[in-house]
């Protein structure tokens, strides 16, 4: 089968692989039907994550059909149409239990990073029954896509561990297709400010269309400013930090007021630089969060309910064995314009 | 009336002032009974409150009885024995009203600091009815000074916060009066374990004695090692930072488990560093918090109940014409092995 | 002035009465700008409030603008415009600091009830530092008044005691304003299905307009029935009891789903059958409520920036001169299709 | 191998039957070491549960030695010592990934009611890896037999829906072995009082020893009007029913303070009176549940910590060949003083 392979640091090749097969009674083979590229996949490419080895096939996201299942599996059959989630969960340990599918001891995010992933025909996903999930006929399925990773790391690390709620206001650092998935979920809570800040007033003109109530560029370098006078100089309740450096990380401990929450979601690559000296009687939080994926049944209702249009999200489309173009498409995004791309596999 | 006052930087002296009235109808005069002093009082002197003006009479913590009430008071009257809170609450502003009131818009941390405070014969209370409690009859009043601060500060900043539960692992780091604050309450929820780390042993012992099911010295730089094979590898629940400087913090971040919170109480002069490059990932929370008392209630019914053993803070009593002598035996903890000191206005 | 006086059982005149005046420090007398009435109003009327004695006025809604202030008084100053609340709170008991406005020591529902109300051309307001909110300027004066009882009452008592969360099924019993009211704040939390249950028609046509994703007219008994088919045979999370007499509690229990709530904002008149011999072992809970208003602030903003229309709500208008007229509006609600009447005190 | 048989309505029979064998590959062989009786036992026998047919082993309770697993169970092997759930979870269905393992679609309570049960000297359980728990070594066995259900009944059912917090008053409607759990278990918060309330002085007086912060005997009809006078005319925070008849219950809904919950535990064989027509707006809330055992690895860790004995509960002991004795100590404890008895299959 046609396979996107990690060749080494800021390589990747098309190969010809063998069809994944069942190892475990719990495995599930699924043929791709779509999948995307993440800025994990990125991050690979640039020997950022160190569990990734050459020779992987890349991928966490996607839908597709169920091809075979193993001996353990009876909640799916061959011919479901299914999704899966970029985390892979065993339904049974310490952390499963507890919701937090992120930090499963024999799972969390394995796919397309310590075994093959979904820029594949075919795919092997382990704890099958519950790392996939059903899709309803009559699902937009590139909407369904949206829901592997996009839409529940938006959600989870940006809405709900920043407890966004009606009326409140908030602030999302960056908006990238991570910050404008935060703008969409956030929506859901029915703030009464969303303001987007980015140095692109492209992607903030996007963001303008996608529901946020206030944009800033902040090249002048007076976004905290700015936000503060929006906010009655209060600041926000909650700033979700979406880009991962550390001026962005700055820039959320000046917009949060007192009783406010930064909820981190950018992969950081270096430590930043914490303001305790004054932060430490502001009665704030700090969160970070490794999507668990727990609300993909929930967020899966909202889309299907038109709560929220995932499909804004979707910029381009490939087909698979045209998935350099794909890549090449979302690593110039701001020449692109790309947000997520859409890779089929007919 | 006999008063210690701030005179500059590393100065205090005691001075006779008048005493002092009634300026508003929601006021109360109180005659001090017991007062104590806190690190907070040595922030001051030591010139690192800014909002603390040379000439302030000090002190935020106490027990007394009422003098007068203003035109506004109903419930309280002259002879009333009440608990002061640290912290002044009008009941009114929006941060009162959602239980923040360390973020009063005209209160806040104001005794002893923008306002003359408690270590005097008598003191002004404003928002008498909102930021005094009524002691009831038979209650140990020396276990009521603690609750003006200590415990609050230790329960709300460290144990709330940072979701201490039947069955969880802490770590507190500071073994000094708040840290041990936190422990006492803490064990309000039942945790499995305790582990206390300080570099006194003399502190450590008395934890031991306290409660901390495990006590550890970090002076050897093992302190998370111990802490990760304490907890099966896993790191705790909840960590306390109760110290207030980088190295504490640092610490803080490597004893964390994944899904746990690094609740911090120490005040700090300084940034930290956040390490953002391990942690985004892990699902932990940072929270802050200056104390907003708003437990004092149920606090106060725990040590009346016998829950919680109040007493055990105070190591040392004096007069309040000893205050200096107080204070020196506060700030030579090292030496005098003091915790919290009592001082009485008789 | 004039005012509308309950005159005993059934009846009610309109009589000439003195302009109130300052009895406490903290109160303000309000000149009424626009009321309403409300179903408690009616059940005055009935007899049914005992609390409510003969000669009485009434009305517990309403903005206005500030006339004058108690020596208290420092937040507000003649000529505010302010919106009132139902709920009288003194902001220093052990309630009123819990969030718990309704069972306020020495206020709660005593406007119109236990002291005279708003349906005069003035009232006196206590504790109005905490029991008025000022109107910002520009805001839609028809809708602060459903700011007063209506809209917190459908959010507090069934909104929030329901959690009502994105992606969740919902159905609400009686589509009467209080109905309407619920209908109107759940969406500020995206659920997926919001199901209108009553037996007028007429009504059910207009909570489609709400925003209701389904109505049911209940007349022939085979509403749980629809429910169960809508929502996959499980029930709904969320079952909001608007109508306030056993029958309507009984469907309730058959339509929540295990773990579901039933959240009773109905207000009732006799006891009803809870069938634990079903209810022991499906993870329900049943909630109560008199509304708090502890929301207020935060409808108001979801108002202000549009996240509800409040207006809709409105469907008569009258002069205070007019106020019987009015009432026989809505106790006619069936013929004269009114759900919420404003009244000018011009 | 030896078994106890539901034989009919107020029957049982000690059977000679095949020891089981793995069905599926999630199934476990457990060979029972220790097991116990509960209150449902009785149920079945008195012909209440229906789902229970004649036939059935009987039991959902207790410990034992894995003798051999699926090809699935990976988590545990032949010899590993466990602790038997009541609760059979398949980890996989919406209801277990919510932690509301008693309504797991193909699980719950199906032990010693819908498949053979644990009262026998093997057993087999469905989905073990999430049904199980492993038995550190060095815990006293007898204790864990309560962690199978009546532990996590006391403690979920009343103690979590009951909210128990510190400082709060707390009141217990039967002093039979569940409500003696939630006696033990409320502990675990430090409520300022628990007060239990029974027709029986014998284990009035046990509860007094269990940590019963006062005791009232309900004989004279008094119990609501004592519970007043212990609670300064307020009622209590959280009434929890453990003993399911009508009586009980109406006792409950006068206990309640505003603000309060009432949380059921009993097993409900009839309809009950809600009073609504006084509870509509006192802010409260009634919850029902069927243990999850959600809680398990919490509350093990509790016990193997010291801060619940569990042994307590437990006052006689049975070889498995004299069972119809130990069921003759459990239904007549009223003289036998039985509250747990331990079966042990040597």
């Amino acid at each position: 089968m046609k396979a996107l392979v990690y060749a080494g640091i800021g390589k990747m090749t098309i190969e010809d692989r063998p069809k994944p097969e069942i190892e475990y009674p719990s495995d599930a083979i699924v043929k791709i039907v779509k999948t995307t590229i993440c800025g994990s996949d990125l991050h690979i490419l640039k020997g950022d994550v160190s569990t990734c080895a050459p020779g992987r096939i890349l991928g966490h996201e996607g839908i597709g059909t169920i091809e075979s299942v193993g001996a353990g599996v009876t909640t799916f059959k061959a011919g479901d149409r299914v999704l899966i989630s970029c985390i892979t969960s065993c339904g049974k340990c310490d952390y499963c239990r507890r919701g937090m599918y992120s930090h499963c001891t024999t799972g969390g995010w394995i796919l397309g990073n310590e075994i093959d992933g979904t820029q594949a025909e075919y795919v092997r996903i382990p704890y099958a029954e519950t790392s996939l999930y059903p899709i309803p006929q009559g699902a937009d399925e590139e909407a369904m896509v949206m829901l592997s990773d996009i839409l529940p790391t938006g959600f989870e690390c940006g809405v709900l561990n920043g407890k966004v709620a009606p009326g409140s206001a908030v602030a999302i650092v960056g908006a990238g297709p991570v910050g404008l998935a935060a703008l969409l979920t956030a929506q859901l809570y029915s703030p009464a400010e969303i303001i987007m800040i980015d140095l692109d007033d492209n992607r903030l003109a996007m963001a303008r269309t996608f529901g946020a109530t206030q944009i800033i560029n902040s090249a002048d370098g007076k976004a905290a400013e700015k936000v503060k006078t929006l906010t009655d100089g209060n600041g926000v309740d909650t700033a979700i930090e979406a880009v991962g450096v550390p001026a962005t990380f700055e820039l959320c401990q000046k917009l949060v007021g007192p009783g406010g929450i930064i909820a981190n979601i950018g992969v950081h690559g270096q430590k930043v630089d914490l303001h305790l000296e004054t932060l430490w009687s502001q009665n704030i939080a700090i969160t970070t969060r490794l999507v668990d994926t727990v609300t993909t049944p929930m967020l899966l209702k909202t889309v299907l309910t038109g709560k929220i249009d995932a499909t804004r999200l979707i910029t381009h489309r490939f087909k698979l064995d045209q998935i350099l173009e794909a890549y090449d498409a979302f690593m110039h995004a701001a020449e692109t314009k790309a947000l997520k791309v859409i890779i089929e596999n007919d």
